[in-house]
């Protein structure tokens, strides 16, 4: 067997001797390549302070993932034990060392998973940990954790140096005056974050809370929401001033990808009816549906690309939601539906060369069946890198096998890392990476692709595909 | 080429040297290991007697397998030249030996088939035929099997201990006496063969002849089912009989997930309407529906571990069904969906420890979009191993490839042979160790576990994952 | 690295050496097998004259091809830079070596997918291009395809004879008089070229021109089509005068597969609706569901193999379709059924060993789920090979791992290529026979068949599953 060592170089790669040589090869001609990060749900705020702190290592590595506690919630271990607060404030374990001990003994779990793949990666390569995680060194592991994140170099803006990365765009609610993207800028320091406009919590009439987020909308874009046209005015001054900031994406969730415009008419009726908290059974349905249609105009109109995800029945565990609010682990897909779905828009704007929309999906069957034909034709629409439960090896193999051959590399958008954990970013960047170099190789030994070629596809995988679907080249 | 043994001893392994070197290691870890047969079929009359008997090699092979005769049936020979018996007791063939010429004519039509497997493995290992099948050789083949049956080493009770099997559970309808089970226990014999309740005769009112299974029921449980309350009264009374016979797991087919829970007098008004076979368009779904909830009540209640197999539109062929009834090969399978199906009940007790429901499925797309994030969050939630038509190498290998990565080795239910065909288990359980082993190789050469981690792993899949799931350990 | 010439001997091989050189070896065992194509979509008036011709490079090869114009428009290159004629009779380029200009310069956009390989592979193989497609090339290997064009071996006969083509059928409109078909017979050329019989025109009653259809049908037929029970019999004419210039297949589109007759007079009101353009809501729908039983009835009286191709949305793209019609590259995939939707020609028909119907499908996820328990069941049931944006290496790869193991070997069609670019054929029937060899070299290596077993479905799936599927071997 391989030493350690070997172990972690090949990380990923082919058995087969020739196509593991060629998967180093390839994989190495992207080394030196900086991360672009267009879309994830990193807090800005840690790298507003040249002396940002990630907290301790359960509030950085546990407390925030919820890809790591629900694993350890599925085979009974409690929520408060894991230190995720309650909404009622209810006690929670406040001792890092005693969640810390609880994961420890349970990371045979992770066995098998990308969450295990990216914790080792992550505990050896950021923290220097060498040996494995186990019960029995857990208290040892999280000493030299706790020692890396009270030194200089583990500030978040050290990290983010020395990560490498060459962007990084959050994601932000259409309120958010964005002080800390701004607060970014004013300090000088030379690292790159973005907004990018989310405008969920406004758009999706049934979100709780919507009548205080229309609120806020009035209060950061300085126009009264009380109609449906103000509404759209307050949209489009927050679009801007995202823009000034540097945003050149939206994103959009939604359970389904329907598409549907409203006569203004209509659209206002509903609006009304929302701003009065009296919505018929399908009014939200259908104001989510005319709201993609109305966005794709804006973004014909201020460049800004779409971003949609759909397909996920948020919440589905009441007693995990009513305990501990949004993103607890408890979402699950569903079928999703994009060809007929996505008609209406597509039949209106979706040969305008100025239109650029990425399909993101949890439902696979919809990669060969739906999304390759459609990225396959219309200019404006791109397929998204694998999301969320797909972002995985196995994800990422089913997707290259799956939408290249009907899609062309060129009509995907590079990889996403999309996640809240911020000392994960390199090593999913780097199972992306690997799984890139494995699949060129692959096609490269069986004589598809020639090295040249490989290397080329290589380097788009890795970063040209992303600056290139996000803008981000123009927005520099 | 590899010789004949070599072909044998590397079945189903990767043919990287590095690779298939470790799964031949990692599988001689389980080399030893008992077969734990948590769900299947196998008629326990077989083993009431210690001279039972298995008939002839057609009858054993052949007559009882819908896996064997519906290929046939697809190439156009009919179920009467295969000897299956007609309901309307017409004429079928009952020559053994003519039933087993045919097989062997068309015993290409199983090259790469799961079936083909099992069959050349199960005459080799059980029987000793070292040539393939072929039509010159049928005859000779069928002395040799002949033979074999007709010694004592081949008593039903014989092959069970030589096939080293902890446990076996078989499934029995909820009005059954379990006199076999009875009879088993008291011969003093010590292969352990439990009963597993299957209520769907009484439960699914649209069933053929349910009203005969409601008096049955009445007889088996003595409480005379005139009412829903009763009808409650009676299951409860047969779970707990089926229990004290060692039963640790429910087993429930539905055409859908569908679960909703009625008011009693609701469940009471559609139960008196079947009673008078008056039922209206939804009732039986409705009811069926309902009592999946409540069984999940029970459950919490006694104990057993609940098995949900559903998605199979059954008797799709009516001339089959007429002719010759149920499990003739012709169900198959339709779209399912679990994640808004299984809302109700999982709201109401998927967070329940006492709980465990483990999820089968005949619509793959389910394994990465629904039901690995269900058991990936719930606590009460396993996923079964692959069913019927995908208890396959590849069937197997899409299950790892898509169900690990988010739900975890810990979250699935190990393997289940499910079948009627008792010759077949070892290869069956076989061709999962193989396959597992080789996955495991997988996963070990590409750096993702480590060659320890592998081996325990194994043996989990092996025997410990199936223990766990049906509380086997604990029923012993 | 192999060299070039081991590069495309190599073509598609799995890299671990024991699997390729089997695949090598098992490939070879075909390499002298006619083509057998029994579906697609050439022009056979490119037949009707010994001297016919091809037009020029970019006439031949990408002004017709779907496959490749949608792959460019995606990118933002308007259908008019690529010659693609205006049904507004608009400009359009039309000098072909501006149009090979754009291909060229953006053929990297091809890396990865199947028209990629067939191009690389046809350029070389058919016109003798040695060198990789490039932008600074793209003139001189127009001359060279030009010139190749010009000499009298590429005349559509010579290439016909030059590909070993043992036959290949049309795809021909249930109105069609045949006339080319007849000339190509009367001409005395040996090259055997058979329509199929396409009624979708008719028989979907929502076509654009449905009545035109009509009046063509009435005239082709000699019968005035003035009645349902008239189009049944100028139907019956038609499918004979097919049959006697060789046809053995019918085919039909829609966009569900559902079955379900109708009463006479149902069928006879629909009919008349649709004569007089009064169509109600649901009629179109219910007369093709209809139609098909009506279809089976008919080839189990002559004899025609039934092909289904459902589940496309055909023109989704209104700006695409009004400016240039039909099979433009903007026809997307949506979910099918088949389960449910067969049922009613099943129960009528399925049994019958005279009606062979062979499904298709675009959604992969049939696969398992609903087509192989189907095939591996019904004696009229086969399932046809990888289709359309399937027709590759994943795809083929897919349906080999997905269909076989339920449906086995012998419940499949073979292969079709499906195209309408004549001279990408062998290229085609090349990827299916490597994909074909290295899957039984798999199957090989793995234990779960012999060589001599894999030699013998090499040849079954090269050439014999297609001539018994579509009942070529009786029509000789």
């Amino acid at each position: 067997m391989n030493s350690e060592s070997d172990r972690f170089s090949n990380l990923l790669f082919d058995p087969e001797p020739t196509q593991r040589e060629l998967a180093r090869r390839i994989y190495a001609t992207a080394a030196g390549l900086p991360i672009v990060s267009p879309h994830g749900h990193v807090d800005p705020t840690l790298f507003v302070d040249e002396n940002g702190s990630f907290g301790s290592p359960a509030e950085l590595l546990i407390v925030p993932d919820h890809y790591v506690f629900r694993m350890l919630y599925s085979q009974g271990i409690a929520m408060e034990a894991l230190g995720i607060p309650r909404l009622d404030g209810g006690p929670v374990e406040k001792d890092g060392r005693k969640i810390w001990q609880i994961f420890a003994d349970h990371f045979h779990l992770f066995r098998g998973t990308p969450s295990g793949v990216w914790l080792s990666q992550e505990l050896r390569q950021v923290f220097g940990v060498q040996q494995p995680l186990t019960g029995a060194n857990a208290q040892e592991v999280y000493d030299q954790i706790e020692a890396c994140l009270a030194s200089p170099e583990f500030k978040p803006r050290r990290l983010f140096e020395r990560f490498n990365i060459e962007i990084m765009c959050t994601t932000d609610p259409a309120w958010d005056r964005l002080e800390a993207h701004q607060a970014i800028r004013a300090s000088g320091w030379s690292g790159k974050i973005q907004p990018t406009f989310r405008p969920d919590g406004v758009v999706n009439l049934n979100t709780r809370g919507w009548l205080e987020n229309i609120e806020k909308l009035s209060h950061a874009s300085g126009i009264s929401v009380t109609s449906y046209d103000r509404f759209i005015q307050a949209l489009e001054v927050q679009r801007a001033h995202f823009k000034s900031l540097g945003a050149t994406a939206t994103d959009h969730a939604a359970l389904t990808p329907a598409t549907q415009p409203l006569s203004p008419r209509e659209a206002e009726a509903i609006f009304q009816r929302a701003l009065k908290n009296e919505l018929r059974p399908d009014d939200a349905e259908r104001f989510t549906a005319h709201m993609l249609v109305e966005m794709a105009r804006m973004s014909i109109e201020d460049g800004l690309v779409m971003q949609l995800h759909p397909g996920v029945l948020r919440n589905h565990n009441p007693a995990v939601f009513d305990g501990f609010g949004l993103d607890k682990g408890a979402d699950i897909p569903v079928v999703t539906e994009f060809t007929r779905n996505l008609l209406p828009l597509l039949q209106r704007y979706g040969n305008d060369p100025r239109l650029r929309i990425i399909l993101f999906t949890l439902d696979e069957t919809t990669y060969t069946r739906e999304l390759a034909p459609l990225a396959g034709h219309y200019p404006a629409v791109l397929i998204g890198p694998p999301w969320w439960f797909h972002d995985s090896p196995n994800g990422m193999r089913r997707y290259f096998d799956r939408v290249i051959e009907t899609a062309g590399l060129y009509n995907t958008a590079g990889f996403n890392d999309d996640t809240r954990a911020f000392p994960s970013i390199p090593a999913r960047h780097d199972v992306w990476r690997r799984i890139s170099a494995n699949w060129l190789a692959g096609q490269l030994v069986s004589g598809i692709i020639t090295e040249e070629e490989a290397e080329d596809m290589m380097s788009a995988l890795a970063v040209g595909l992303a600056r290139k679907a996000y803008r981000l080249e123009t927005s520099a």
